[in-house]
This record gives structure tokens, sequence and C-alpha cells, in this order.
């Protein structure tokens, strides 16, 4: 028996629109630890890894670890039933082939309850190890959403590079050339306005703009983003979920096959 | 000679967008007791009538009973030009083939007149008597189109349900179920945000979204719909016009081909 | 060397979503009155001149002419880059074939540099006459544009007239005719909301709507327009950008094939 109640159910919503259009389907595995997803984008370049801590739910029962394959476009369908205000319901009976959501509206007038058929998909889970990074940025979300769309008008790939002084985005393409540097700074008035850099080694790698604008869907999760870079890593771009926990995206970086920066990439 | 002026023009600019997807051509009556319209919709399935009483125009002329056929996508183009201030007149002449509405800014300063063929339209005038019915259902207009709407992303049938408890919308699809339960409820702030159910027996009847739909076009026009169901009889979704009549939409139920209720409808 | 700040750099943004859907391809010239630009549009049937004078810019420096081929649907996308409230500084090296947009926000944490390569233009820089015109209307924009979108939805072309007492705007299609009359009226609360009538005979001309409605793109800039008309020149729709110079549009009227004013134009 599987039973999470989410008072802020808009955080559920938010997580179907930040995902659905990377990944098509998905185990959502519950523990008494809490409601995680981790899943290769349906290309296999990308990966998505979700955690929503136990605590973060006003109640939460799971009584043995499960594992539910859900198809993401369907469950954004019923998502998008539920109001802004609603409070979601999580359920599913053991050994049963469907999951319930249920909608209840905050003066709990309205009660929708939305049965959907569970899939059975295979997936390996991978073990993501802690890792050094040699720079860690973080920054406002918008801003950083802001970049990756207008880079893609210019180019397909971004040049993320970090100093000690900030944190550069290039890209070029048949137009021409940009670049973009957001200075550290501190000094804000807002602590989510703050572009903080932690920077063990400067940096410089190259990633597909496609992949950065889909990631950037999660903007509606959180004010900041922080992005861990090492040059032998996958990049991690993550929204922390408010008192919850967080959804993180990685995306290997593209090779250079040319040391000779004067000549485009394609 | 015809001549209408409606202080309150963005009225019937409101009035077109909700019937025009649904009836292509339709005749509007003029009498002396209002401005009227019966058409059925373009595949013979629902049924719309439209009343806008003399009382509520500030100016009513209508010297004999005239029946002026027009092209709602036409009619529709030109009321566009209107200003949601503009005070409109609709004028014809006994005997032309067009008709003319003026629009007036409320500072007279621009003044808008667009002459409209009219056609000539068969029809026959049903005549729709007053009837029992099992159940009617008082609820936020907006509400009744946010139901409509979700549920139609999951199926293309609603069964709407009442009970003295509440009045319950469900339907079914490919990827699961899903039922809305809205319960009675008049201990609100506003009026208009209460859900009242009249009921004499229960009443479950199945009918099409795609029409439920596009009936909610007309939620522009009230805060509150009425929805009275009677197992013989079609549904009348109602919308009252602020002190000048109501357009409501008539639509048959579907018969069901199945009793076993377990069995998915198609 | 050319070095051109403006910081209110979301006008250069709005002169670029005002042209680049009506001319390719054009050459900004650079002098020391001021950045200019003069084109035909794609199919030669209407004429741009932009002004912005030098006196407008807060740093300008422009040490020879110099006339720079520029694909404005490439500028427009490297523009749109730019936040509203951004500086932006246009940059060229002498003899460079190249141009460098620099954005700079508001706090100076993040700037931007987009470079694009320019092109060669063949173009002959017309000379346009300083002329007499039968009347000068001035009106608020956002009225215009509104005339010119609601009476495409009705016809292909507008009549406009001029007398004394007003102006009219009238077309006819298939579905029937519109007239829009506009009262000179001066005694308003704000004097961009005046419609002022400057005449010395009666005018009446026909111009191709889809241009005055490709004219119409320059409201954001401001919140006046003046139509200047006389039968025997194109008229001129012109947009005053403020403190800095103007956009005008240049459209040559439409004769008359038939005398008959009952006759429908096709």
């Amino acid at each position: 028996m599987l039973e999470l109640r989410l008072v802020q159910g808009s955080l559920l919503k938010k997580v179907l629109e930040s995902i659905k259009d990377l990944v098509n389907d998905a185990n959502f595995d519950c523990s008494a630890t809490g409601f995680s997803l981790q899943a290769m984008d349906s290309s296999h370049v990308a990966l998505v890894a979700l955690l929503l801590r136990s605590e973060g739910f006003e109640h939460y029962r799971c009584d043995r670890n499960i594992s539910m394959g859900m198809n993401l476009t369907n469950m954004s369908k019923m998502l998008k039933c539920a109001g802004n205000d609603d409070i979601i319901t999580i359920k599913a009976d053991d050994g049963s082939d469907t999951v319930t959501f249920m909608f209840e509206s905050p003066t709990q007038d309205k009660i929708s309850d939305f049965e959907m058929k569970l899939m059975d998909i295979d997936s390996e889970h991978l073990g993501i190890p802690e890792a050094e990074y040699h720079a860690i940025v973080k920054m406002p979300s918008s801003e950083f959403a802001r970049i990756c769309k207008d880079l893609s008008g210019i180019g397909d790939t971004v040049v993320i590079s970090v100093t000690k002084e900030g944190v550069k985005f290039s890209t070029r393409g048949d137009i021409g050339t940009a670049n973009i540097v957001c200075r550290q700074n501190t000094t804000v008035d807002k602590p989510e306005e703050a572009t903080v850099i932690d920077m063990n080694e400067p940096v410089s790698l190259t990633f597909a703009l496609r992949y950065m604008n889909s990631f950037t869907k999660a903007t509606t999760l959180s004010n900041t983003v922080t992005i861990s870079l090492s040059s032998e890593l996958p990049v991690v771009v993550e929204y922390k979920i408010a008192e919850m926990g967080y959804i993180r995206f990685y995306l290997a970086p593209k090779i250079e096959e040319d040391e000779d920066e004067t000549k485009p990439e394609v």
C-alpha cells in the first residue's frame, strides 16, 4: 500500500512539466526515504534524477519499496487537471497495475481521482558517485534559462568557461558569434539573485544547447540553478525543490574535434 | 425599419464568440419582444437558443417581425472591430438585403459602420416546451469549463451523475479513468461561487465532450452556468446574459450501448 | 572606428522589430549626423527611412562615413538577446567585415557581445524632397494600428479620406463594407490621445492594407503617428522616436481603375 499526500501539489505538476519532454517512460521508485526517479532521455544522452524526500509530504506511507512504470505524457495530462492550489495524493494498492492521483481543492468542494495504468519498463539504476567538481556556479535560474534560449538563436552548442571572475557562455553559428559573461556578484538585495562561483581550477566545456534548453524547463521549480563542471565528468544542472529534494540533469560534454579555436564548431 | 441600440456592445461580441464555432449560418429573429436566434449546429446534433430581450436595449425599434439570415463567421469578423466599450447599433431598412452594425466609441470620436449582406437560410423553428427536469445543477461557469476541458484530455464522453450530495463528472480513455466530484456548497462568500443542486431523482447521463467544450465558450457571458438534466430530454446548458436574456445549448444524451460499466466506452 | 552607445537599448530592438518583416537586407549609414537607413521593401513597393540622430546617443564616435550592410533577420536575432533595460553599443573597426553589438545589463553584472558578419548590398540612396501635403493627420498610433488590423479582416485596400471634420478609413470585401470615421479631437486629457487634422484640401487615396499593417509594427516606438497625404505623392506614415529621430514609411497610392465608386474594388 502506497499513499503519499503532497499539500503543495503544484510542485508535482511542475516536476512533470520539467521532464516530460526529455523522458517518455520512466520508473518512479518509492521507498521509506522518498519518491524518486532516474531516467535517460529518449536518445540516451542526458540523465535525469529526481528526489522528493518523504519528510516533504504531509502524509507518507510506503509499506514496501516499489517501482511504478509510468508514461510521463499521460501522467502529465492527468496532473494538468489538478488546480495549482490542490492537494495531490498518489495512491497504489499492492500488486495493482494502476496508480491513482487524487486532487483536493483547498475548500474540499471538488475532489478528483484519476486512475492511470502502470507499465513495465526495463531500466537499470545507475549509481552516480559523489564527485569533486572543478567549478560550481550558482546563479539565478531565470538568467541561465534566458542565456540558453538566447544562444540557441545563434548556434547549436554552448561553451561554458569558468574563471574566478565569472562564467562565460559562448556560441557561434552561421550568422556570427556570441559571448555572454556573468560576473561573480554576491552583493545583491536578494540571495537568489546572486551569482556565486566556487572554483578549484578554470574549466571550459562544450554542450549541446538543445539539452540545456530542455533542462531549463525546471526553472519554475527554483529561483536558482547550480551548474557543476569538471573536465572528466558530465555537467550537473541542479534545481533544488524547496525542502523536498531536487531535480538534477546530467549531460556529457562534447569533445572538441579541433583544437583550433578560430574554426567554427559544427 | 429596425434599430437596436445596445450600450454594452461587448455582450453581442461575446454572444458571437460563443456560437460562431458551433453554427455557421443562422437566422436572427427580431420582434417586439426581443432579438433571438435558434439554430442547430452544423452536424445537427446540438441546438442553440439565444434571447436578448427588448428591454435590455437602450433603444429598440422593430416595426415588424423580421428574420435576418447571417453568416456567423462574417458577423463575428465585423463585431471584432467594435471596441469592448463601444455602443453597438444594429440597423436594417425594410426589404433591404443588408444589415448595418454601427459602433460608437465612448467618447464619440470614432464612429464605424459595417454593412453585411444578408442570406436566405432555410430553417424550421422548433418549439421547445417547458419541461420538468430530474436535476438542475447551478455552478460557477469557469469551474464547469475547466472540468470539460480537463476531461477531454482523457476521454471523449462525460458521464454526468447527480445525487443530493453533489455532481460527478466521469470519463475514461486509453490512458485511464477520471472522476471529478463537485459537492453541493452554498456557504460561499460570493453567490456566484456556489454549487447548488436541485434534484427530484438521481440521474446519470452521457454526453459528447466535444459539444460540452464548445458550449463553454459562453463562459465569458456569465459567472454561473445552469445544467438541467432529465433522462428523457436533452440536457440544457444555460448561461444567463445579465438583465437581457440567455444562451441555452441543448444536447441529446448518448445511449449506452452496453450496460456493463466496467467496459470502456468507445 | 565606430562606437555608438545607446542607453535606451530597447529603442534599437523596437526599430528592428518594426522593419525586419518589411526589409530583408539593408545598409545602415553612419555619419557624424547620425545612424540612418533607407531601404525598399523586398517587393519594391514601400520605402523605409530611419534616422537616429547622434545627439540621442550617450556616446557617438564615427570617424568617417560608413555604410554597413546587414541582414535584418540576423540582426534582430542578436538584438533579441539584449534585455529591455540593457545599454546597447554598436562597434565596428575600420575595414572590418563584422559589426559587434555589446549589451550591458543595468547592474553591469552581465556583459554580452554579439559579432555579426556584414554584407555587401547594392543600394541607391533616393533623395526624398521635402514636400507639401494636402492633408496631415496626427492620431494615436494604437488607434491607427487597430483600424488597419480591423479593416484587413474585411478587405484588401483602405481608402483614406480627409475632410476638415475628420479622417475616414473605408474598405470593402466579399462579406460587406466598412467605414471608420475618426473625428478631429483636440480636447483630450493627454496630448498623445488627440486626433489633429491639418488640411489644405480634401484628399481621398487608396492603399494596400498589407503594407499599412506592416508599418504599424512601429507602434511600440511612439504614442502617435503622423500620416501625410497628397494626391501626387506617396503617403508618409511617420513614427517619431523620442528625442532621436524617426521611422518613416512611404507607400504609393493605388490608382483607381474605375471612377464609379459604387462598384467594388477588386
